[in-house]
């Protein structure tokens, strides 16, 4: 394991990668996210059987494959961390189930919007948490925003459809609304209940970090981009 | 694409891999073991949920993953030959969901006997099918029979398990016995039904194929595996 690589030689301390403070926290964030992983694999195989032809079902069943890649190349770090990767992704099973509880699509359409939600705040959270984190781990989130081809899957169906069909546009808008509130609540409480990943987060003398206010902001820009891709699919009421 | 390359030069005419009858045949064959992959792979999945750890779960899952990637590479075969492929894999969807319907697993134990006796079928049938195939076709059936570990996953948790519970294991014996027979019924169904497919499996004019004789050799051969595997688990009562 290479650890010494930080980011720029400027007048702050090293990032502190082998402290035990920052190992605990990127456990439990890669836990988290490779729960997530994990349960959009699941969720998005039993979804895929609401698809309306067998090549919607195959293709929903596709991309679902790239999320169980991820969470093995995940599993696979944090065994390099020393960590018990299953017992780790456990921790958070019962917030993502939670959360897929709430979240169960009632047809086709809403979980296609799932996907396309659920994937890219995925993405725009990996992008902003891997600025804080040691090169490897910030590797492998890095290479998990790429590919799948989830956006380009969603978005000309759900436009198509809800070209046709204003009532089923205004059920989506409200349903992306929802699955976004879900998200930033169980977010939220899985930080509350994490004081590693709460540590990472809101920084400290032996992290990197955000404080208070960069976190909100961060937040912030993931809300913001969740707006613009719900415009993009013309769901924007 | 090689088409030239033939079994050995011997005084019978080269096997006409070009015929229409062979190419519809073949196209037929991958439509069936490619629906049988994908459902597989959707069934692994929904079965997954049984486990009773976590990382069996996501063994499971991953088994499941396999089999999708064979799907990838016959329907990568099926666009070669000219087919669309999903439209051939859905020919075969009613055969293998009422084969599921019939043979849904009551517990995890159920579906670990499943999964194994499922995929030592397969990779029995892609053995013995292949040697009737040309040489790309055959190359990547007898590719999906390596990997994945199916076996070396169930066996020692089936063991241990039947070890301990008497009950169990005549429970899982009938159901080993079960599902062969439905495999079976099924099989015949589907061959029954496709033409094309009986053509390439019973031989004639335009075909390399089998007699029927050396066919209901083929499915004894089949049945004998099944049966030594399952005494392998200790089931064979």
């Amino acid at each position: 394991m290479v650890a010494s690589e930080t980011p720029g030689a400027t007048s702050e301390a090293p990032a502190p990668w082998t402290s035990p403070e920052y190992v605990d926290a990127v456990i439990d964030l890669l836990g988290a996210i490779g729960y997530g992983e994990l349960s959009a694999f699941q969720r998005m195989g039993e979804d895929a059987k609401l698809a309306p032809t067998l090549t919607d079902q195959i293709q929903m069943d596709r991309l679902a494959t790239y999320e169980f890649a991820h969470l093995e190349a995940i599993a696979a770090r944090l065994v390099e961390l020393g960590a018990d990767a299953d017992e780790t992704l456990g921790r958070f099973q019962d917030s993502f189930e939670t959360f897929h509880e709430y979240t169960s699509p009632a047809d086709w359409w809403e979980g296609l919007v799932k996907v396309y939600v659920g994937d890219g705040m995925a993405r725009d959270f990996y992008r902003e948490i891997s600025s804080m984190l040691d090169p490897e781990t910030r590797a492998i989130l890095l290479a998990a925003t790429d590919g799948g081809g989830h956006q380009d899957f969603v978005l000309p169906r759900v436009k198509a459809a809800c070209d046709d069909d204003a009532r089923l546009a205004s059920r989506l808008a409200l349903w992306g609304r929802r699955l976004m509130g879900e998200a930033l609540s169980q977010a939220q409480q899985v930080i509350a209940q994490r004081e590693a990943l709460a540590g990472l987060l809101a920084g400290g003398p032996a992290m990197p970090g955000l404080d208070l206010a960069e976190l909100t902001k961060m937040f912030g820009r993931i809300t913001d981009r969740h707006v613009e891709r719900m415009k993009a699919l013309g769901l924007d009421h």
